[in-house]
């Protein structure tokens, strides 16, 4: 069945069911020309929004209607956990080619909805509309935090110690399994091959660190380590001096590495789409925030580096050598080609 | 020149000049992972958002960057508008295809920049990517409006006033004219295109109606008005009745029908594209709410019939005979084959 029969008022009707999981302070969800809802006194209000296209973020043969629904929502909810924040409303528009099949379209809400409920997210409008050529989602997602506890790129410090909340390379290493059609079915080639598909955002985790006194600055890993520490230093006007041996790789990745003699930091610094966090914490509390964070998840914080006056990205190597780093990142016209996601 | 030559962040620092107008209360706008801003005490948030895509809502080669930026604003100012609203913060997601000109792009911000400025939006974030096809603009936008004036498309009674605040069909016939590519020299043509190229959006007629005792519901007029009324009965459960001879239309859309031997009645009824709004008053306040509409614009609110009880929708002629209308709107996927919208 293909939307043709259905109708846009048919689609949205059956899309609807399940999108309201919070129903508190929401005034008028789906159905009207505005969604309505009280803002939280005290509480400043954050909007992010991610527009994934068909070809250049993803290929629709290559990935399920859930695991797209899924990652397309997961994108966003990152960075609301970027900023400290709370995920609160999401807005879902689509452009639905014709001969795109309802089933595809079910799943895809569904892995939407899953990740929402998960959150505690609502899902409270959008928009429909039909497509020429390429499916297209766009994911508006607002989200609280308290003025206090925001989480910005431009707030990192010189001699501020950085740190991740995970693995890095793991999702750029699953890329390239789907993308070359290798089997995943070995427990770790199929970890990887999620944390392409399904990566977690870090919400609890940035709220956590928002909340920690010294922690200064904070950004997801999307387009990759060293292009998203280079928003965080450009915009603080500093350097970042990370150190090679101190970069979390997943035994995953080293497998992954050993059988494809490549190697797992060339994919820890520049493949992105990791999803962990990146952040910036006082020399004087980083003790105590890692040991804070350990309690809390039952999982390390890894400190991968400091903050430098000299603005100049550069890695150390264990026998002390330098080697300068760029934004090698995923910058989509000019060093990729358009964009290369593909999930 | 195109985006390749001047990248995704450089494309984004060149966008990103005049975005922010109205900087009080915004904490954070574009360059993060995502804007943050004060919400406002004692006010309601809206929230809408709409997605054009090149070749369903518009053709590139028949509209003009300035015109395609303005119009994308336009419609979502328009939704803010139906619920009686102050329009905020707006959030620019747009996907471009590799040959796509930056000075078109450019041209394109100037014309949402423009009509941002004049209602006191800030553009305050958004997403960039590549597209391999269709150039994409997704727009969220939010606005603010006290709890007890928003105005839904749920809360008609029977026995309300239905109002215009302007001419209906004007936006189809100058679509008539773009698609057909007749001259629009005369000052009549002229100002049918504009209709639907460069339409008003109500923000202030939709907060002055809001403020008036007795207004029940709104909407604004996008999908044409048989179908954006059908809304309205749909959701308040009740029937419309509309008069033929009170229905406004313009000398010009007189003209264009008498030039084009066609009823003009059919035009605004199943135009669409109007972005005026349609709202419900309380019979016993429906004339002061006209008289108080009139002095504050200098322009009528037109009343265009009533709502009952039966839940049809009919047009009363003006020697008795009653015809049923239908929601023969725009419904993207079955009427319409995947719309037909062009700007």
């Amino acid at each position: 069945m293909n939307l043709k029969s259905v109708g846009e008022f048919g689609f949205i009707k059956r899309i609807s069911q399940g999108c309201l999981i919070r129903p508190q302070h929401i005034l008028k969800g789906i159905g009207d020309d505005a969604a309505a809802f009280a803002s939280e006194p005290g509480q400043i209000t954050l909007l992010t929004t991610d527009l994934l296209v068909e070809r250049i973020h993803f290929l629709r043969n290559a990935t399920s209607g859930y695991n797209l629904g899924y990652k397309s929502l997961a994108v966003n909810l990152s960075d609301i956990a970027a900023m400290g924040g709370t995920a609160r409303e999401a807005f879902v528009s689509i452009a639905i080619p014709e001969e795109c099949e309802t089933d595809y379209l079910e799943d895809l809400y569904k892995g939407m909805k899953h990740l929402a409920a998960e959150f505690d997210v609502n899902i409270l409008g959008g928009d429909t509309t039909g497509s020429k050529a390429d499916l297209i989602i766009n994911i508006a997602l607002t989200g609280i935090a308290p003025r206090e506890e925001i989480l910005y790129r431009h707030t990192a410090r010189a001699g501020d110690r950085i740190c991740s909340t995970g693995f890095l390379g793991d999702s750029r290493a699953g890329l390239h399994l789907i993308l070359n059609d290798i089997a995943t079915e070995s427990d770790e080639f199929g970890q990887l091959s999620d944390a392409h598909l399904l990566p977690r955002p870090c919400l609890r985790e940035g709220r956590f660190l928002a909340r920690q006194d010294g922690v200064h600055a904070a950004i997801d890993v999307s387009d990759g380590l060293s292009s998203d520490l280079g928003h965080i230093a450009k915009q603080s006007r500093v350097g970042v001096r990370l150190y090679a041996e101190k970069i979390p790789v997943s035994k995953n990745l080293k497998a992954f590495c050993a059988s494809f003699n490549s190697d797992p930091l060339e994919y820890a610094i520049a493949g992105g789409e990791d999803y962990t966090l990146l952040c910036t914490i006082s020399p004087d509390k980083a003790d105590a925030v890692s040991e804070n964070y350990l309690r809390e998840f039952g999982r390390p914080l890894y400190l991968i580096g400091e903050v430098t006056v000299s603005e100049r990205m550069e890695l150390i190597w264990p026998d002390g050598q330098i080697k300068p780093i760029t934004s090698s990142g995923w910058d989509h016209f000019v060093e990729t080609g358009l964009g290369n996601r593909v999930f």
